[in-house]
């Protein structure tokens, strides 16, 4: 029977954690490994994490699922432990990791470490290890995997699931299988679902798909898994320029660049660089916090000047009429909150492709429109404020203003992102503050100028 | 062999709309249909998303692959063609959807075409399609499929690849099988690859997986989406509160709720009401998207006037410093950006569920240690400036003020998505211009404060 287990309503016991270091504080290693037993490799990565890693190396030497429980750990406490195995048994943990998780383990091995590893590792795992690791990041293939499944065109069925059952245990998935020719050149797939719904006696080239979805070595990830979450693909195989078969990319991989990929898009947003993509707030080191911080606060501190100068420039007529400054801050805002939902729009459609950069003219007019709409209702609001605390005239200054702050303002949001595009620069990057600051200095001018028409002549 | 397409570097040839128009004003069927011949569904769907409903009806009729194409389409056209195609033929298309799609259409229609529809449809398929369509939007029940393969704990190795070949065309996937008693409770899972390396005789209930991974139906599909990706699953196997197999949710549907969840969530970041997860900016109607924007930018004009009363209380100080106005945007602006940093950080870190609620506290003092050397970073930046543009004691004012605001901000910015979500409000709605507007009002104070304490004494 299944266990069914009732989290919230269970009685409170003491984290996992907590527990596996009561046991291992008692040398008592059997009852640590009994709470991890029937835990899933990355639940068991996880506990691993929290405790001391001297305890968590003798744990997972005891684990029969012990690669996997590694593969599934964060990149530092990978480090943690790969300094703190014998090289004997990292090298027997690092052979049993899938190949793509290996390489990028590799990749973050200091100089000395990697070549102390290498002569550990098998001839032929070695070979692959460096052939994956010098990809580049952020391409496909610095993702891929090298262990797949592949046929000839020539079996028949009975054949083929035959050499599956051989090839399964090396193979990432076996659910899809590639056919290639003597120069592994791609040439067809087929899946272990038409293998089982086929005659045993067909041959694996009269049933495999011609017509397939592949991606090239150098493309980019983002690309990748865009293509594998559009086809909905249980793998993608990537070739050379030659039409070679180098790997594949499974779609567990794709679905961690899809979250890693939103959730930079969206710490860019605010100002936050973010180019470690499994940064953990708890954990990451406060000096590196700063730096990811610092950088956009300081240029927007510059950008603000722009304000700065609009003011002083108004300077006299800010002093002759005070009430001026009490809407200063709610006007200029309003310029910024309306071109940073217009970036952000712009920014995200042109992110999930809805939108290219030829449509941004024709975009243009739609923003105007709704942006006019948002502007009166604004105006409107402001409008009675102003009247109460200063005149008609001051009431009048307001409409006018955050009509065409509100307005500029969208523009300039909406056009930002595709102006970033255009050079190819990321508009993630410079949506939210950067915006804020240009619509600010923009709102300044527009507020003063038309004040300065209206009220100066008073 | 494969054809290898040169994107880029092939001769422009014309839109593939404007050629299937093209073919389709000229009564030539026919060739229109050579066009998508060799296209994935998802691309057919979309090239007939871009012509006349009526050319797009006909079209979809001849195609081999018509009901993949049309569950491919967005709801929009979808239901666009359900108006247009004959009700026979709309009920065979729909009799061949995936059922947790045909679901999510029924739902999408109103009553009268529902009620046209079901009589249509065959019994078995009507039932399953009531029960699917009763389930709350955002849970599992919502997004999972009826279609799944169930194997007996008795059936011999061989019985269950044969049980499997016979199902494998209704079933959503035959490589994760589930194994349920008389009852229909879960009782174990079994992949395809484990009964294609097994011994033929043994039986399934001997090999199957017991401790297994599952959700209840009424989990919040987010949580269903993260139990996916992180366990590497290709499907979910959803109970209900008897331990009843009611569905499966397919890593292909998780990964869409992935992207649409950060999407909706980085909307709402920047202020943009986000219901619509699908919503194209180049087609949602302007009405509506003033809808979207309207809400937050007026809550901000109000919420700005929270600033405006600041700078009234102090208006003495400003007449007889009139140089404050100038820094006036910067330091306030300053710590709407310091603000809105932290917010997004822990809005993120809250939705991976990297932190939790009881966390707050210990993260405080890391925030406050970064704001301040944030703060500093930014107040020399500035101080500069002050002393140029005034004189020593505006320097230390702002320097006083800018150190104040941006560790003021960033404690606000941090600890407003714990709030909210202490509330059972989503964080994710609150963070830029919310915290941005709150940041703006308490720098304004503390700014015209100092500049009081300090300058108001000459």
């Amino acid at each position: 029977m299944l266990k069914i287990q009732f989290g919230e309503r269970s009685m409170p016991t003491p984290p996992i954690d907590v527990l596996l270091i009561e046991a291992m504080d008692a040398v008592d290693i059997q009852s640590a490994l009994a709470i991890l037993k029937e835990m899933q490799s990355i639940d068991i990565a996880e506990a691993l994490e929290q405790i001391p890693v001297a305890y968590a190396s003798q744990l997972l030497l005891h684990l029969p699922k012990r690669a996997k429980v590694y593969t599934a750990m964060s990149s530092v406490r990978q480090a943690e432990l790969a300094q703190h195995l014998a090289r004997s048994d990292l090298a027997d943990i690092i052979s049993e990791m899938p190949a793509d998780k290996r390489a990028d383990l590799f990749k973050s091995l200091d100089p000395a470490q990697q070549s102390a590893l290498l002569p550990a590792l098998a001839q032929a795992k070695r070979e692959d290890l460096r052939r994956l690791s010098h990809y580049e990041e952020g391409t496909a293939g610095a993702i891929m995997t090298s262990e797949y499944a592949t046929l000839g065109a020539e079996m028949t069925i009975t054949e083929a699931i035959e050499t599956l059952r051989r090839e399964a245990p090396d193979a990432e998935t076996i659910y899809e299988s590639y056919i290639v020719d003597t120069q592994r050149r791609l040439m067809g797939e087929i899946s272990l679902h038409e293998l089982i719904l086929a005659p045993l006696d067909h041959k694996v080239g009269d049933l495999m798909t011609r017509d397939i979805i592949y991606a090239q070595v150098d493309d980019d990830q983002d690309e990748i898994a865009k293509k594998i979450a559009r086809y909905d693909l249980l793998a993608l195989p990537i070739i050379d320029a030659q039409g070679v078969l180098v790997g594949i990319v499974t779609y567990d991989d794709a679905m961690d660049v899809v979250s890693a990929e939103a959730n930079e898009d969206f710490l860019k947003a605010a100002g936050v660089e973010a180019s470690t993509p499994d940064m953990n707030i708890k954990k990451i080191p406060l000096l590196q916090l700063y730096k990811k911080r610092v950088f956009w606060l300081v240029i927007l501190v510059f950008g603000s000047l722009l304000s700065g100068l609009g003011i002083a420039h108004f300077e006299s007529i800010i002093e002759s009429n005070i009430v001026l400054v009490f809407f200063l801050p709610l006007l200029v805002g309003s310029g910024g909150n309306a071109g940073s939902q217009s970036a952000t729009l712009m920014v995200r459609a042109l992110a999930t492709g809805d939108v290219v950069l030829k449509d941004w003219f024709r975009l243009l007019g739609r923003e105007c429109l709704v942006a006019l709409a948002l502007g009166i209702t604004m105006a409107i609001a402001v409008a009675i404020l102003g009247y109460i605390r200063g005149d008609a005239m001051v009431a009048l200054v307001l409409i006018l203003s955050m009509i065409g702050i509100v307005m500029i303002g969208s523009v300039i949001g909406m056009s930002l992102p595709f102006i970033l595009n255009r050079l190819k620069l990321d508009p993630a990057s410079a949506s939210a503050p950067l915006v804020t600051s240009i619509c600010d200095a923009t709102g300044v001018v527009i507020y003063l100028f038309i004040a300065a028409q209206l009220l100066g002549q008073i």
